[in-house]
């Protein structure tokens, strides 16, 4: 799993940052993007990486402030542009349909594929047999929804080399073996699944937050997550400014990832106050949480290892 | 007049061009700037030149097509953001309202200053005592409208050291000699306007087109202009996309030039599939105008000076 920051600038994009959209590559994992949110430009980014517009499968949209979702008419026509054909499923707030809705069909542009739009409420939005996406409401001053991806447990593979080496025969056995359970052989030998198998895997889970003050819902959004991605609009000088917006402070956002007990947080969706002089006080800040803490840039990305560590990196 | 183009691609965003809009700069002749088209990342582009959004008067849309005007609702909202509060007018097609308003709306964007949007026919679309603009439909896959931008014709100056020197006194034989009348001193001494007043001067014309295949209404729109905007999407090799997608080739676009008998002529709207290798044969086809002609690129301004010659400029 990684995440690739295209957009990560507060209300409008400034010179260094570009409005909100984050990718979320399941590229191993499902052969797949998602997109969380979809700002002004986000077409324009993808375009510097090398991921594919037709291999995004998902869009969840925290909320309807345009800088969260004025991209989507453009990049939506622009994938039938290039001649997609897989389906695309859009998930966020009330109105979301009537937004995209209302621009496709006022500019005329007509889709080569599928488009499917969920108007969410809290709770589970998405399921299948690899993954569950839950869903809250946050604290901003419109509703906005932060999203708990959670990869499902991943079954123990079965080290097809070793079992035939045991001498288990080609069939069944091997099917009863990758299962979980031990076999008798022919012969009155017992192998044991645990023996040529490797243990099942937890999945990862990655909580990626819309607009929002220090909340309770985004604490139990990020429980436990390896990453937690948080809004930092505002820094401590100016709390009171982020309170009056819906915003967080980095060192709210550090709070939260503290007592979610994330492994991993990072921040997003900056205000054009701070340039990079700023970053090593507003990191300071960040790491009243005592995890690893990043401030994203626009074009960064960042790989969630087996080792549940992350690196960074760029294109 | 200065013409600035912000994106100059076709259908959607390349590597090098972004989606079409054009400012032209009208700071000298009424202090504010005119827009035409606001495709994606106008305000991205914006934000590399020195031009400010609050002196944005008017926007001329010239079809509902996304890569023209899929950047209104950002531009909008951050010409707010920054506080402007200015009157602004979009001049556009029928569904313009449509798009803005919902846009706007269900994005909960509250603007600081008065927006009126105004949906076009054919004819006078704007009048005042500096300016005409006039609007006529092309021929594309949907209404799609050029404009005629004239500037009224600049009354005569008056010298008035010179005329002091002639000995007219200060007051109101000074305006009569403004006004082009003569006049006749005390002492019996005739003065003559044409001494003390340079010649009134004829106002500029600017023509810009929507996308359009070659037709005679933007030969009528573009009559006698200084300086006509034109989209090639195609060459001499793709001439039958260019008519069944409702799009002109370089080389039809020159041929609209000279039959206009416009002065200078630069395209716009360029496919992706050419690249900068592409230029010098492209101008080549586009040069049967025999018409000082222009490729533009995205962030390229073009200056029309007094003597109504064509200097380019960059950032």
């Amino acid at each position: 799993m990684e995440l690739v920051f295209l957009g990560t600038s507060a209300g409008m994009p400034s010179k260094f940052r570009t409005t909100s959209s984050l990718v979320v590559n399941l590229s191993e994992e499902r052969g797949t993007y998602w997109l969380v949110d979809c700002g002004e430009a986000m077409q324009h980014q993808f375009m510097k990486t090398p991921l594919k517009p037709r291999k995004i499968e998902k869009i969840f949209i925290t909320h309807m402030h345009g800088d969260h979702i004025f991209g989507l008419p453009g990049f939506l026509g622009s994938r039938s542009f290039l001649g997609g054909t897989e389906k695309l499923t859009i998930y966020g707030p009330s109105g979301i349909r009537e937004f995209v809705q209302t621009a496709l069909s006022l500019s005329r542009t007509h889709l080569t594929y599928p488009l499917e739009i969920i108007e969410i409420e809290r709770g589970v939005v998405f399921e299948d047999d690899l993954f569950v996406v839950t869903a809250d409401l946050l604290a901003h001053v419109i509703p906005s929804y932060g999203y708990r991806i959670e990869q499902k447990p991943l079954e123990g593979k079965l080290d097809i080399e070793k079992a035939l080496a045991f001498g288990v025969p080609k069939g069944p056995l091997l099917a009863k073996l990758k299962s979980g359970s031990d076999v008798v052989l022919e012969d009155g030998a017992l192998v044991k699944s645990a023996d040529v198998t490797s243990p099942p895997q937890d999945g990862f889970i990655v909580t990626i937050l819309g607009d929002t003050k220090k909340c309770d819902a985004s604490i139990q959004l990020a429980r436990h997550a390896d990453v937690l991605v948080h809004e930092a609009t505002f820094d401590d000088d100016s709390q009171q400014l982020a309170a009056s917006y819906g915003h967080s402070t980095f060192r709210e956002a550090g709070e939260v990832a503290k007592k979610a007990g994330v492994r991993h947080v990072i921040v997003n969706h900056i205000s054009a106050r701070f340039t990079k002089l700023d970053e090593q006080r507003l990191l300071e800040e960040l790491k009243v949480s005592d995890r690893p803490s990043y401030i994203a840039d626009d074009l960064i990305g960042f790989r969630l290892t087996r080792q549940r560590e992350i690196e960074s990196f760029t294109f």
